[in-house]
């Protein structure tokens, strides 16, 4: 983990970011109070525990660390008081949130593989998979084709943030610097592709081609 | 795991019950006999190798202890020679079954974690694990919503298990009677729930509210 | 890894078939370029990255060797410039170029496991969790039943040449011959799956019976 204070806070700020994601999925399909904490949990921690499986970063992160957990169960509480209509949110709040929590889970991700000295190769898939994973398993158990899969350029802001970070560590970029500039090309590619609906052509072998 | 013949015995008896379960669901989908083998594997140490991956008991427990895979194969070949019309057994044999199986894997989860030295919450989590993640990849396998995340009360069960079988340890009452208490609580709360149908109300984002 | 040049030449030539089989399935459901990687990776790597985080060997293989995740990107490209109708392939060119890579990464599951000194029965399953688990999370990503836990004889094949290798292993036979005989079991029983529409018997406990 960046060993800054802010850093952390701001990871727990993602992950309450994800876990709000994960609840209202799950109250799109109605289940009950702990199937919502499950789901939460998994879309908030679970690409980071993928990564530490992978890399044998074991016990996983949030074993050790129990304000994970902790965050995740004050966001589920205060999604059940206060999310009655999400209707009724700002269209573009939890977008908007989410792709903060895309940026900065990347960056950690790509961090954390740099710090245990792993290639700028893997610190990008790495970033990657905790940018990412979290929401392909939420969309997996509500039975859905992961929307990061096909959604306008999501993997791909995940990947150029990633690369961003490895690079410029590479370069000899300060850490927060280098933090700040992956955070905003990932942010920007992301934030923009909501904004004007942008996505990268389909790789379509489904239509019929004369 | 805990050092007692009988749970080792119970252990396995579980995951009969869950090889049992994931077998009744291949033969639904028309496997094929090894596809049902796999279906059986997966939901009966599933769980519990998503527990050893993530706290870094490698190789997984099922690796070095060939009983587990063994019961698993006697099951579904008495599965193969038995059950040719699961719906002449009595209605409920298998949710019972089950719900034995989910009170005893929940609490070795959690027994697991706290031989690890993990804290109190997470022994919760892993009980939870340990009882309800075989039960996720067969449904997902099967493409289905996980029941666990939305039927009556299920991961509520195993929660509740884990918190009892902690607090019970931590509060100095020792392993058997912490089991006992920890197993019957799960059973009293899943078993009522078969029984009454009971649910707790859903988190529902998707109906109308006026 | 078996210790012979050609085998992690061969290696590779599995991890790139079955990549261009995920980057066809991503082609099927329109996926975006960077979808298709992750797609193609989850599929050629997947199953040996689960086999290592469950054995323990951390940080999984395409993490110190980035030839794998090379590959995939090179098979990737290639599939975005020359397939751009796969209905003019010849018909069989995917699942025979499919079989060999499951024949192989089967064997190479059973050796990396034996080499940890893993159990006969551990190296089987090994064998078949890399041979099958990338085509298992490239289905479910696709949100669809697993086609190796129904289509013809597939978890069947891979199982039948685990055994092959290590029964051959343990009666004395050298290694690049126990490889050949592996391969070839499970290629002939694959192959003739596909060829003649083979399958076992299905477990069906969905059809009524008088």
């Amino acid at each position: 983990m960046i060993n800054f204070e802010w850093i952390y806070f701001f990871d727990l700020c993602g992950t309450a970011v994800f876990a709000l994601s994960g609840a209202i999925a799950a109250g799109k399909h109605r289940m009950d109070p702990f199937g919502v904490i499950v789901l939460a949990s998994v879309t908030a921690i679970g690409g980071g525990s993928i990564r530490d499986a992978l890399t044998g970063a074991t016990p996983v992160f949030w074993i050790s660390d129990p304000n994970y957990v902790i965050v995740i169960l004050a966001t589920v509480l205060a999604c059940f008081i206060l999310v009655r209509k999400p209707h009724k949110l700002p269209q573009l709040t939890l977008p908007i949130a989410d792709a903060f929590g895309l940026a900065l889970f990347t960056v950690i991700g790509a961090e954390k593989a740099l710090m245990m000295g792993l290639s700028g190769m893997s610190a990008v898939i790495m970033g990657l998979i905790t940018g990412v994973g979290g929401g392909i398993i939420r969309d997996l158990l509500c039975r859905q084709v992961p929307m990061v899969l096909r959604t306008e350029i999501y993997a791909t802001a995940s990947i150029v943030g990633g690369i961003c970070y490895t690079l410029s560590i590479e370069v000899g970029m300060d850490k927060t610097s280098a933090l700040f500039f992956a955070m905003f090309s990932t942010l920007i590619i992301r934030l923009s592709a909501i904004r004007w609906h942008l996505s990268l052509p389909a790789f379509d072998l489904k239509s019929k081609r004369p």
